[in-house]
């Protein structure tokens, strides 16, 4: 039987690699990695650097190219289902080709594998479709969210209080029922602007050389942390931020 | 300058330690054990197992009693302000005590630090008093919920759909507003009782050999999960357990 690893390699700071993860990665017969069409340089450093610092020589590296997806789709969660079809093809192939039997490949996924990421799905309907087995384990990772909040040394909740977890496309279209405080992960419009009352606790690069922290009141310091980001998203060509925001209990 | 630390160690699997976590072990001279005047034994032996792991042999290990709390009190809110100040006082003594000027001292905190727990709230509240002072430094770890989630497979959150985190005793007062995914932790009550036509995705003891897991409809697999989770409470005289409900999109 092959076997898969989904390995949560934490958020950005090489560190964050659990023990459970390099094991995992030292077990490696094949490493899967996908190129985004992007140049997140960063991460494909920490993968490298990973590789490179847990592995054992033996292990192969397969480069698979990601099927193009629309940036801007108008229907987003349709769009996302048809991508992700098209990736687990591309994937399934990959796996067919260079993942002998009783090998053991390995995915590297961003922070936590159970937060905003397709690998699990992806595996799941490969699997669904049944032209090849395989058995998976997913090992857990420190999420961005968890590293946001460790930098600027804040729990996630107020005590008893529940909090929710969005995207930044759904705070654009108002603040969510049913909590004062929302984690906000993929906003490519910054969506905090339109609350400004709120207190926001902002990262970027978080775990990198490059990170970036603000926080305060939005009013106060939304214009700073709008300008910090557009000029290291210049620069870098790339930007992944994350953000809690605390509005006053509403009860 | 004192400082302190204070590390997500994790949620139950040894190895979910990550590098960080365990260089800031063993950078500690002091470690800071609260006894929760409760036997939850494995959460001693792993705070244990880390300490002799990765520690120097200079390091010294110091143990406080934590204050008497109620445990099902009226004004919840209240009530944990309240623990949170007398439990900060007896904290703030056990430092000025034991902590020597350029020492370093560290909590284990059990999971990730940044979910409901008061481990910062109290190193801020003896900060507030300005009787002592130190810096501190807190190291994000895997929590509870990503452990949940790796070991059922799945996402936490539905394509580009937000998720709440919660607990149990809001869980009972009604599905929360505003997600149809809803992590729950700290449940006494079995919250999940009330909602049949969810699918729940549960697991108790996570990441350690005494581990339970069960998913299904809660209609289906509810009489199973109380009364594992019944025998098993008896038979270690606690237990730690957390689920994910899913429920159909309302949309
Ligand atoms: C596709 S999701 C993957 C999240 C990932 N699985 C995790 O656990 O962090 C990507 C989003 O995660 C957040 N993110 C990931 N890494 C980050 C980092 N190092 N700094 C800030 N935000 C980050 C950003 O909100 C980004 O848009
Ligand atoms: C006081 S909170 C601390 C959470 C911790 N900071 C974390 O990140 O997991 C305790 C709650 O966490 C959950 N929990 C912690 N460890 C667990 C484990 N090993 N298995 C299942 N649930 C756990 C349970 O819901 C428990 O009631």
């Amino acid at each position: 039987m092959r076997k898969i690893y989904v390995i949560g390699i934490g958020a950005g700071d090489p560190d964050h690699l659990t023990l459970q993860a390099a094991k995992a990665i030292g077990r490696t017969d094949v490493f899967f990695l996908l190129d985004k069409g992007e140049t997140k340089q960063s991460l494909v450093d920490l993968r490298e650097r990973m590789i490179r610092g847990y592995s054992t020589p033996r292990r192969r590296i397969v480069e698979g190219r990601d099927p193009d997806r629309d940036r801007a789709p108008a229907d987003y969660t349709g769009t996302i289902a048809d991508w992700r079809t098209r990736r687990s093809q591309v994937i399934e192939d990959l796996i067919a080709e260079h993942l002998k039997d009783e090998e053991t490949g390995s995915f590297l996924v961003w922070g936590d594998p159970s937060l905003y990421d397709s690998t699990i799905a992806i595996l799941d309907e490969i699997l669904g479709r049944g032209a090849i087995t395989f058995e998976y384990e997913v090992i857990p990772g420190v999420s961005s969210v968890s590293a946001l909040a460790a930098k600027h040394r804040i729990g996630l909740n107020r005590v008893g209080q529940p909090f929710q977890v969005t995207t930044g496309r759904r705070l654009a279209e108002g603040w969510p029922e049913g909590a004062d405080d929302v984690v906000v992960m993929l906003d490519a419009q910054q969506a905090f602007t339109g609350h400004p009352d709120a207190e926001i606790y902002w990262g970027a690069y978080l775990g990198t050389e490059d990170e970036l922290l603000a926080s305060g009141r939005v009013a106060d310091v939304a214009d700073e942390i709008l300008s910090t980001r557009a000029e290291a998203r210049e620069r870098h060509g790339w930007i992944m931020d994350t953000y809690l925001l605390r509005r006053h209990a509403s009860d």
